[in-house]
Parts: C-alpha cells; structure tokens; sequence
C-alpha cells in the first residue's frame, strides 16, 4: 500500500508534522505553546496541522520561519496539489497520559484532518517507537528540560517512570541538574562546605546576583526551562570542579535507574535514551555506567518523536494492524 | 523611662501588633498577606497598624476576629483613650533584605505611624532577639514552610545563611522535608527501590492520586504551603518507616549546618531555633545532634519576632541606643 500517511508530533513549543507516501517528506512546523498548564489546545492543533497540510497540498512548503527543511526526504514526491485525504494519520502528544478524555480528543482530530484510521499516542511510545526504530520490546529514557522513562513490550506491559516535573521528580533532568547546580552556587554562597564557589561565579555571570534567583525559578510559568538553562554550566564545569562532577554523576545515574525500572521486566529490551542532557558527556557516561552494573546496555538513538510517530502510521498502513492501550495509545 | 513603645511584626499571612508601657499588652492582629511576590505594601501596613492603635486607643481592643486574645499581659493599663504618641516604634518586616528602598520604607512608616523613634528590622534580626531574649552574640535557625538562619554580634558580623525558597534551598525547613517526602512517595509509585510505599499511601490519603500533584505544586503561588503541609505525614511516620526517619534526619541536619555556619565566628554564641518544624522530634533531634558533634548546643527559644521587635524597642527607649546595619537595621 502507498497511501500518504502523516506524522504529526505535539509538544509543549510547537506542532511538528510529516507525510510520507513512499519516503518522508520535509517537517513542517507550527511554533507556538501547544501543551500548557491548562491541557492540550485541540482546536488550536487541529487548524495547525489543517494549514500545514493545506501549504504542503498548494505547493507552498514550509511556510516561512518555522519550517525545518532540513529534512531527510525533502518533498515528498507523491503529494502536491490536489493529494487525496491521508491513509493513516497519527498523533502523538505530550502530555495525553494526564487527560481525562483521551477519546474525545481522538475523536476531535479525526473529524479535523480526516483520514481513513486516526492514532493519538502519548509522546512516551512515541519516543520509545522513534528511538528504537521499532514497535517491540524496549525502553527509553528521555533527557530534556524534564525527564521521563517509558518501556513496553506492546501487549501486557506498558511502564512509565518518573515525569513528575522538577519539584517532584524529573531526575536527571536538565532542571534538575540545573537546580542542583543553582544549590552548590548558593551553598558556596553562604559559606557552606558542600557548596561550588565554581559555580557560583558561572551562575552569577548567567542570572544576575543570587538575591535575585528565587524570583526566577519559583513561581514562574517558565521556571523547568530557566533552571534547565543552567544545566550547561554545570556539565562544562565538571572538567575541573569535582562538585559539577558529582552532580552529573548523580544526573546520569538517575537516569540510569528510571530507564533500568521502566524496562524491568520486558523480554530482551531494546535501550535507549534521547534528550539534550545526553550531549554531556559525564551525564551519558554515568548513564552507562549505571546500565553495565546492570548488565544492560544501550543502543543509539534512531530518532524522535515525530519519526516514531510516522513508524507508526506505517506500520499501520502496510500491515492494517496496531497495539493498543486505553492511556497511551487509541485509535479509530 | 516609661513611655509606651509598640511593636509590629510583618509576616507573610498578616500583620501583628504589641505596645508596651510597664508590661507587654495584649497582641493585635491583621490578618491578610502583607508580604506577596511584588514585596511589602507600605501603605497597607501603615494603615493596618494605625486602625490596631486607633481601636485600642478607643477601647475596642482586638477588633473582633483576627485578635489574639492569649497574650500575656492582658491590657495595657497605660494606654487607653487619649493615649500620646508612642516613644518608640520597631517594625519587624520578613523580605525586607530584598528591598532596595529600605530607607524609603522606613520614612514612610515613620510619618506613618508618629513616634519619636522609629526601627525598621529585617525578621531575621527580631527573630534572633526574641528567640534569645537578648541583643548579643547569637545565631537563630527558623524552621518554618522555608528555612533560614541568621548569626550576629550586632557589630561586625551580620551573616544570612539560606533562606533561598524551596526550589533553591530552604534546607531542612517544612517545606523541603514535604518535598522530600512526596518524591519518595512517587519513587515507590514508580517502583524504584528508595521509594516509600508508607508515605505514598500517607501521601494520597491527603492529596488524591499522583497524578494529580504536579500540578499542585509546580507553579502556583502557594507551592511551598502545600509542600509543607505534607512535612506533618513524613516526621509521623518517622516511628514506623525508615525513609521517612532517614528525610527527618537529613531535614534535622540541614538546620544545624545552617545555624554553625551562621554562628561561626561569633565569641561565645547563644544558639536557638524556632518554627513549627521543631516540634517534630526526629528532626530536633537530628539538629541538637549536628549541633553537638560541633560541641554546640541550642537554648530553648524565649519568643518570636515581635518578642524581638517589642525587646529592641524597649532597649531604644531606655538606653536610647540601637545597633545599626544598612540591611537587616535601620532607625530614624
């Protein structure tokens, strides 16, 4: 079969979407906060995805600023003007595992962008799909301004650890090596042993003087990603300051743990992990570290979210046939 | 010297009042943030504190509810209809180290309220004062939702430690140790193996399911309340559950660190600590442990901030000296 299926993956800064007929096209973006403290704006996806593929359809790709064109198909030959209603449709969402009404959004899509089969996935399977580069048993930990590990073998097992955002949990995040760093800083500050003087100066050449940090990162909407900001400090840092080390150590080793839990149980796991943090090389050493007092390794990312998604959507097509789980994955 | 002097403490959940003659008066309270993110509201504290005088001038003590009626003195039998301005005012203000117009606030006050002098001090100068009943060599450490420590001699050295809210610090206040206590609440949810089931169960007892908490306290206004509300179920606990005995512990711990490092240096410290959090045991008796490895010990707290304030204004009044310090002491 070569209907056009499509890929579209929503995040907390944008809508990211993709067809594909025999290859994949370009990705195409809508910028903009789609997942806030108020849920997931369906409507709002809706008219996105609807412009997206509209431009995609009149020959007007990428619609100025936004558009990534450095996508591996660049266009898709087999669309253009006039290209039929999708085979296969498949969304996956951040965000979707703390809604109520999964099915409504399902429905909500479905009805916008037509399709013969729609798919709305959490971002969670999605990511684990798009890392592995399969729809088998496997786990993925993903290392970004928050962090979260996901594993499942597509039928009895579907395991979520952590996520819980950067005042309860996310370890091994970005925020939370930032947090920690943004601690040592202050510790340092006030005289403390365990503090890092080192990076107190680099967090105050970042921030301004420390009495103004609390206002930053406490109740402001955007505090994961102003505490995430820091965590580059603390990864460079750890060449030469022992706390920095230390931190990132702890950083790697939690993820280490979530993504050996999530995967706990599952029958010869495929590993992986994603996310900025792992371009610190002392967190993703101590990652695997951690994995090889297991026993465990882990394999290279493939890619995304979005390439996850379009796995799907393939699959979907080719084989008329995909699992199914009442929070992280429905179809219709 | 007999003149009445009157005391204000500004917290955050309202404003408190004592005067003083011969003995202490009843205190009046106000209740009402008076501490919020955009920092102290003059104005309102000045009128608060007018309308207090004012009914206590005519008679009508207390002003209905909000007063507290347990103080220990009773009614001042020097004041009363007609009363003159009062000799001395010392207004103890929390966030008042954060203010770049201190100077400012303290000439409104003083227009404000008469008085022939006036006192503005940082809560942690009235704290220090009135949990050692005495203006001398000393450090505090208050346990409350944050934490904070504060030691000086009232000359030379004048050291804050911690204090910096609960995303950066407020090590061993109720706040942290209910965080601390949530996450190895989900750690147990997750399966991971430094988890607690007791406090996952304590846990969703007082706040629903899991899913349920990031959003409680990720980014609203009142996240630290909500965080420390939990400290309660974690030292409970402490009896029968070995994480959460282990969080008191390290809460107890982080305190006395702050209260050393906060004394440090000073000849001959009298140390105290104050706020709810001590009344949990585990944790009062991790800080007198830390504080003994040290070869300190702690006295029990003689009082609270405006034991402080109304201790300084009463010194003012008959020596008719005050220590100074550009941030934590200013008078006019």
């Amino acid at each position: 079969m070569t209907g056009t299926v499509v890929a579209v993956d929503v995040g907390g800064s944008g809508l990211r979407l993709q067809t594909c007929a025999v290859r994949p096209g370009a990705v195409l973006t809508a910028p903009g906060v789609r997942v806030g403290a108020g849920g997931i704006d369906v409507a709002a996806l809706v008219a996105d995805a609807r412009a997206l593929l509209a431009s995609r359809a009149a020959g007007g790709e990428g619609e100025g600023e936004g558009a990534d064109r450095g996508g591996r198909g660049g266009r898709d030959a087999e669309s253009g003007p006039g290209a039929a209603a999708p085979e296969v449709v498949v969304w996956s969402m951040r965000g979707l595992l703390f809604l109520a009404d999964r099915t409504e959004v399902l429905r909500i899509v479905a009805a916008g962008l037509g399709g013969r089969r729609t798919v709305v996935v959490s971002d969670a399977v999605a990511n684990l799909v798009g890392a592995t580069g399969r729809v088998g048993p496997g786990a993925v930990v993903a290392a970004g301004t928050g962090a979260v590990a996901f594993g499942t073998d597509f039928d009895r097992q579907w395991r979520r650890v952590d996520g819980w955002g950067h005042v309860l949990g996310d370890a091994g995040s970005a925020a939370a090596l930032g947090t920690a760093g943004l601690r040592a800083a202050l510790r340092a500050h006030d005289g403390l042993a365990d503090g890092s003087p080192t990076l107190l100066g680099l967090a105050v050449d970042l921030l301004g003087p420390p009495e103004l940090w609390p206002r930053q990162v406490m109740t402001t909407p955007d505090a994961p990603e102003r505490l995430a900001a820091v965590a580059p400090l603390v990864s460079a840092a750890a060449d030469t300051d022992p706390v920095a080390l230390a931190l990132c150590v702890r950083a790697g080793t939690d993820l280490g743990e979530s993504l050996l839990r999530a995967a706990d149980g599952l029958e010869a796991p495929h590993l992986a992990a994603t996310g900025g943090l792992l371009a610190a090389a002392p967190v993703a050493d101590a990652l695997d570290r951690r994995l090889a007092l297991a026993g465990a390794h882990r394999s290279p990312a493939h890619g995304g979210a979005l390439d996850g998604a379009l796995h799907l959507a393939r699959q979907l097509r080719d084989t008329g046939a995909i699992p199914e789980h009442p929070a992280y994955l429905v179809s219709c």
